[in-house]
Order: structure tokens, then sequence, then C-alpha cells
């Protein structure tokens, strides 16, 4: 019986698989005032639809009340009027995007007259796996559609209720477009075996999985997806305040890439001082740090500093605390700064404060991190403030697509040549 | 015993990882200059050693005589006087290509002040596997020198004595330029677990494997690889004439796309008609490709149009022939071959020939393949034809890089983003 059920969902997912080829292989060639159309009817059908997913919210809500879930869980799951009319200006702001699909990203003419034009494609189909925030379901359905691309959705469990009613707005917003449905599809069973399948790739019709959510997910994409991921597992991120700081704006920068939001991927979680100017900056760093309620666990110098300082052990060097917590440590110089990074660091965002404008270019250049700043806040590590528009996550990887994911990183391109009869010389 | 040689194997190989990964690390952020010079040291080593790479040769040939190997393999092992001056040659020739780290790819002013730019930046560590044709030891360790990645090379057991002599002359002109003998290195065991060790990442030491070879070799690396890899498994192109295609230029790019190397993975394998064109175009393709040797494989009406042709089966249209032999079909529609392509292709390279633009158009933005041709030869598919200099392999999966893989592809980048003291608001 089990068995069966088994073989049922593969066939059910494989199906999933086959529409979403499909309806991405049409999607590929629809042009941008079509798709923005359609993004424009899905925030239309999201408003109409505000009471029934306030009502299936609802159901999730309790449901997650009973379970006994902490706060943070229940803010993150909840959908207010608000977050709903939110998600359906999201989709507006990704139909005025601009169109990445059909861009010419290079062109030019070889010395036999071959012109070649290297253009932008969408990457194809989209496997998006996450957790708890029911906007990512309108979100990515929008970024994916813009991009050109197929999504399969697929949404935490605790959401499920939640996440059917969104879905079901996106598919009357298509719809009215006059768009495949199956360009936007959401796995309705919570069965976790269907997410297994879709990081097997679903016999090679997903292209890319997209993970969002908590590190336990993201670590059992990366270990066991057998597709191409997007997504980042850490964000370990580092200010390094250099001796020729400006010490207000160390200190500014400081407090704001901790504390403006402890929670997301671009919080500063270490902080290193240079010692040259420990005696000056030190003090005013961890005083600013701490008047703002953030916990300060530092090395012996950082301690002497302040007494308030707790004593930091090896691990919180590696630690992305995610909490209003930092790590601080004295380092001997701009070397020392960049080995600590690439020894305890995540490849994702790090920073440096300084006037030497000289320091600054070598820790840009040196440190291999998908962004590196001078002189602004490591909380900057977002497409929106990169000037992309939505994203869809942040990648550390090393390939395709490499910090803030918008609609440009989901496609790729092909190379289209045109000639007049030219053939290969022997 | 052979455990404890597993063990050994499996430290000396992530001793090789680990020797890698520092290489890389330092070999980033060395100028142009030192590697081009290091790049012409290396040519003037390879021709310096042409005596001992010539006996180095002459001892892997003779093991493969006596293997009794045909005569095609023992071609491609075969290295010559002018083949060793054609080695030292292309590393000259990749000294001379643009360097492209540090080259901006893009940037801008956000309205906030921040300065943001996209600047590339070497992949990390090159795992480089490869069959027979030892001069990829040269080229591979070359391409990979300039676009600043540290290169482990694991040539075919056939070829080891001439892959070492090769090697010891790359390391003796990298040491005259004074850079780090581990940015090139050999294994030197013939052991097949090294492959499967390889596949593996060696502990997260290598960022991407490109496999140079047959399609078991690539088949293999494919299925069982856990980092990324560019590559193409088969290259089954097409060629298709339009009803509006010019005869003349139909039979000129037909022959030469079939035929003017049968054995290269830009190969026209097969060849499309439209059936509005038959009874004109079809009959003079068909003697064209025959009188040039070809033999042909058809369906009913190219059988019917010349009675030379043999029946076609259902295995010809997704058969890659790498040979002088080429399946003949007639299509109802330019819908009926972008159709046909999508079934039996491979997303490597096809051509239209066509007067007719919008029809070429059409082809080249719904043929979902990474180069798609109008009116020029499929035996372009090459990044030299491409004007990229010399090339590492090819492409065809959709993620980083796609179609020739070139200096440029070897490289990823990151973000560099200059403020005066931004913070970013709540």
């Amino acid at each position: 019986m089990e068995m069966e059920q088994g073989r049922a969902l593969a066939e059910q997912m494989l199906e999933l698989g086959r529409a979403a080829r499909k309806a991405a292989s049409g999607l590929a060639h629809v042009p941008a005032v079509e798709k923005n159309m359609a993004l424009h009817e899905m925030a239309t059908a999201i408003r109409a639809a505000s009471a029934d997913i306030q009502s299936a919210n609802a159901a999730d809500l309790e449901i997650a009340r009973k379970a006994g879930r902490p706060d943070a869980f229940i803010d993150r799951l909840t959908l207010t009027e608000a977050r709903i009319e939110a998600m359906a200006h999201g989709l507006e702001d990704i139909a005025d995007l601009p169109d990445p699909v059909g861009e010419t990203i290079a062109s030019w003419v070889q010395p036999n007259g071959l012109e070649i034009w290297r253009v932008r494609v969408p990457l194809g189909v989209i496997g998006m796996i996450y957790e708890s925030r029911p906007n990512v379901t309108a979100d990515a359905g929008g970024l994916c559609l813009k991009s050109g691309n197929a999504v399969i959705l697929r949404g935490g469990s605790e959401a499920v209720h939640t996440n059917r009613a969104i879905h079901a707005a996106l598919v009357r917003g298509l719809g009215e477009a006059g768009l495949d449905p199956n360009v936007i599809q959401l796995v309705q069973t919570t069965d976790r075996d269907a997410v297994g399948m879709m990081l097997a790739g679903l016999d090679g019709a997903i292209d890319v999985i997209i993970p969002r959510g908590g590190k336990s997910l993201v670590a059992r994409v990366q270990n066991e997806a057998r597709v191409p991921v997007f997504a980042h597992l850490d964000g370990n991120c580092h200010v390094y305040v250099h001796a020729s700081a400006d010490p207000d704006m160390a200190r500014d920068i400081t407090v704001n890439a901790k504390m403006r939001r402890t929670g997301i991927c671009g919080a500063a979680e270490t902080l290193l001082v240079d010692e040259v100017c420990a005696s000056t900056h030190l003090g005013p760093l961890i005083e600013a740090l701490i008047a703002d309620g953030c916990e300060v666990r530092g090395d012996a110098m950082a301690q002497e500093t302040d007494a308030r300082v707790k004593p930091a052990t090896e691990d919180d060097w590696a630690t992305e605390y995610l909490d209003a917590i930092i790590a601080v440590k004295t380092v001997s110089s701009l070397d020392a700064a960049i080995a600590h990074i690439g020894k305890y660091g995540s490849h994702h965002t790090d920073a440096i404060i300084a006037d030497d404008l000289k320091a600054a270019q070598r820790f840009l250049r040196e440190v291999d991190s998908a962004i590196v700043l001078h002189n602004a806040s490591t909380q900057f590590a977002d497409g929106g403030q990169f000037g992309m528009g939505a994203e869809i996550g942040i990648a550390t990887g090393r390939f395709h697509a490499r910090g803030p994911v918008g609609v440009e990183q989901l496609t790729t391109f092909k190379y289209c040549v045109y000639g007049n009869g030219q053939v290969r010389p022997v």
C-alpha cells in the first residue's frame, strides 16, 4: 500500500515536471507586454482573494498555535491585510522591471562577416523549495514568470492552506491574461518525499533548485540536489575597521550592519578592528553596540577595553548568530583581517571601513566574497538595494548567479549567429 | 594492503587539492604581465624539452601499438615535432589574449550614492579529466593560468609518459617566471580511483570539472560529479533547409557542415529539408553529399529522390555519427523542423538556411540550443571561430558557461561596492 502511494506520488510529481517543461517552452517566447499583463492580473486576483487568503491563513495559524510554535514562527506565517496588499504590490513592481529575455548581452562581427549575438534566454524550469513565509509563493511566482521560467513551488506544510489560496489567485490571474496556468504550479501534497523527488530533478524537468528557509533546509538541498542550486548556507558577514577609518563612520556602519535587522543574511556577525586604532576606536564601537542592545563577545583586548564584553571562544568566529550578538576581535593588519575572513567567513558579504583607498581596494580585491563593500553597511546585500528590483534569494556559489538573484540572474544566454553563406575553411 | 593503498592515494589527492587551493588563492591576484611572462616561459620550456617529450611519447606509442590500438587512437596520441611546436605556439597565443580577470562587467550608481561594480574574478580550482590527446595538458594548463585558476590535470593512462614530460616543462616555465608551480598540477598516478576522488571534489578543493574525451568519459563525469561540470555529451547538430533557401548556399553549407571534419562535435548529423522545396533542393543536396563521400540515410522522400539513399530508422534521428554518414528527413514546415530538433537534438548547434529573415529569426529564437546559426555552417561552433581565442571545450549545460568555453567563461564575478558612509534605513 505504501509502495503504491509512493508510485502514485512519483507519477504525480513527474507529471508536474512534464507540464512545467511544456509551459516553459511556450513561455520562453511570450512577449514582455503579455507577461506584464499577467503580473497585473495576478495582483488583481490576489487583492480580490484577500478574504479567502486570510481565512486559509487563519487555518494554518490555528494549527501552528496548537503545535506550540514560537512567536517568531507565527509572525512569519501571518498574513495581514497589509501583507497581502504588499504581495499584490510586489507583483506590480515586478511588472515594471525591464524584461531580461531577448536582451543582447554582447554582439560582434568576425572578420569573415559572421555576426555573433549573445542573447538572454530563460533558464527553463525552476524548483522553489521554501518554508513558512507564504509571500514567497507570490514573489517567486512573479519573478519566475517575468524571467520567462516555469516554476514548481513547494512551500512548507505549515503554510499549506495559505499557499494553496495564494496559488489559486495567481492561476486565476494567469488565466485572465490567457497564459498557460502550468507556468506556476504548486505541489499540493505535504508528503516530504515530494521534496526528494524535486531534488532529483523530476527526470530532467527541473533546471535549477532555489531553497528559501532555515539552515537545515538549505543544507539538505545542497547535499541532496542532483541539479544546480542557487543558495547560500551561511551569512557570516564581517565589518573590518581599518586603522584609517573615520571613527564616527565606523560606529554608524557597524551598528547598522549588526543591528538594523539581526535576522537577515547580510547582518554583520563579527567586527574586526585594526590594533593600530584599537585604543581610539574599539571603546566607542563596543559602547555603541551595547547601547543599542547588542551582546558583545570579544578577544582579550576587547574584554580589557570594556568590562561588559564576554569572552569569545573559537566557535564565535564561525557563528552566524542572526541575533543581537556580535563577536569582536582585534587584528594586527589588513592581511590578518583578510586571512581571518578567509578562514571563518562564508563568502557572502564583507565590508571594510577605511579612509585609505589603497587598503580598501586590496580588501575588495582579496576578500573572496560575493559582495565586498567599502565604507557601507553589509545590510545593503539585497537585490532591491542593488537596484535589481526584487530578488528571489542570495547565492554564494561561484557559478552563474552570485550575490543577489534577481530576474536577470534567472536567465542564461544563447549565441545567435547570422551569416550569408559562410562555410568553415579546412 | 589494498585499503592502505586506497588511503595513501586519498591522502595524496587531498594534498593535491589543498596545494591547488592555496596556489589559486595566490594566482587570483597575479597581474596579467606576470601570467603572460609565465606563458612565454612555458612555451620556451616546451620547445627546449621537445626531444624529451618525443622520447616519452615514443614509450606511450609503443605500449599503444603492442595493445593493438586502432590507427585513429595512435594518431591522436602521436606528438610530432610540428605538434610540439603548435603546443608552444598555442601558449604564446593565449598570452596574447586579453586578461579577463579584473575586468568590469557592469557598474552603476544607486540613488544613495553607492557605486556598484561587477568585476570578473577567477573560478578557483579546475579539475581537468581527459583522454589520449596530450596537447590538452599544455592547452588546459595555459588557459587556466591565463584566467587565474589553478588546475589539476588528469590525463589518460595511455599518454602518461607524454603528459608527465609536458607537465615537467610547464612547471619549469612557471618556475622561470617565479610563479607557484602548484598552479598547474598533474595527477601522477594512473589509478582510476583518482578520477572518482576528483569527481567528489577533493573535499571542496575543486570548483568545476571539465572532461575532454569520448562519450563514456563525459557520461561518467556528468553522472558522478558532485561539483559543477562544463561539458557536452552529444553534438547531434542539424542543418534545416527552409523553403526560401538559396539552393547553392544550401548545398555548400550542408556539405561543409557535414564533411569538413566529421569527427568534431559541431559536425552536422541530420539534414532537414522543407517539403515545399524538396523537389528542387533535395536531389542536388543528396548528390553533393554522396559525391563528397558521404553515406546518406533518408526517409521515404529522400529514398525516392535518389536510389543510393539507404533507409533511415528512428535511431538515425538521434545518432551522432561522428563519421561520413548523414540522416535526411523532409519536414512539413518550420514548426515541424523546430519540433524535430527539440525532440532529437542535443542543444548544441543547429543551423537554418533561408532567405526569409522572419523564418530565420523564429528558428534562432525557438530552437533551444547553445548556438543557433542562420546561413552559416555548424562547423563554426568553436571558440577560435567565435573570436574567443582558444577554447577548453564546449558546454551544452544552461548554467554559467554555454557554447565555447574560453578564458572569459573560466571566470566568475564579485560585486565591489564603494560607499562614503551609507547605512541602510529601517
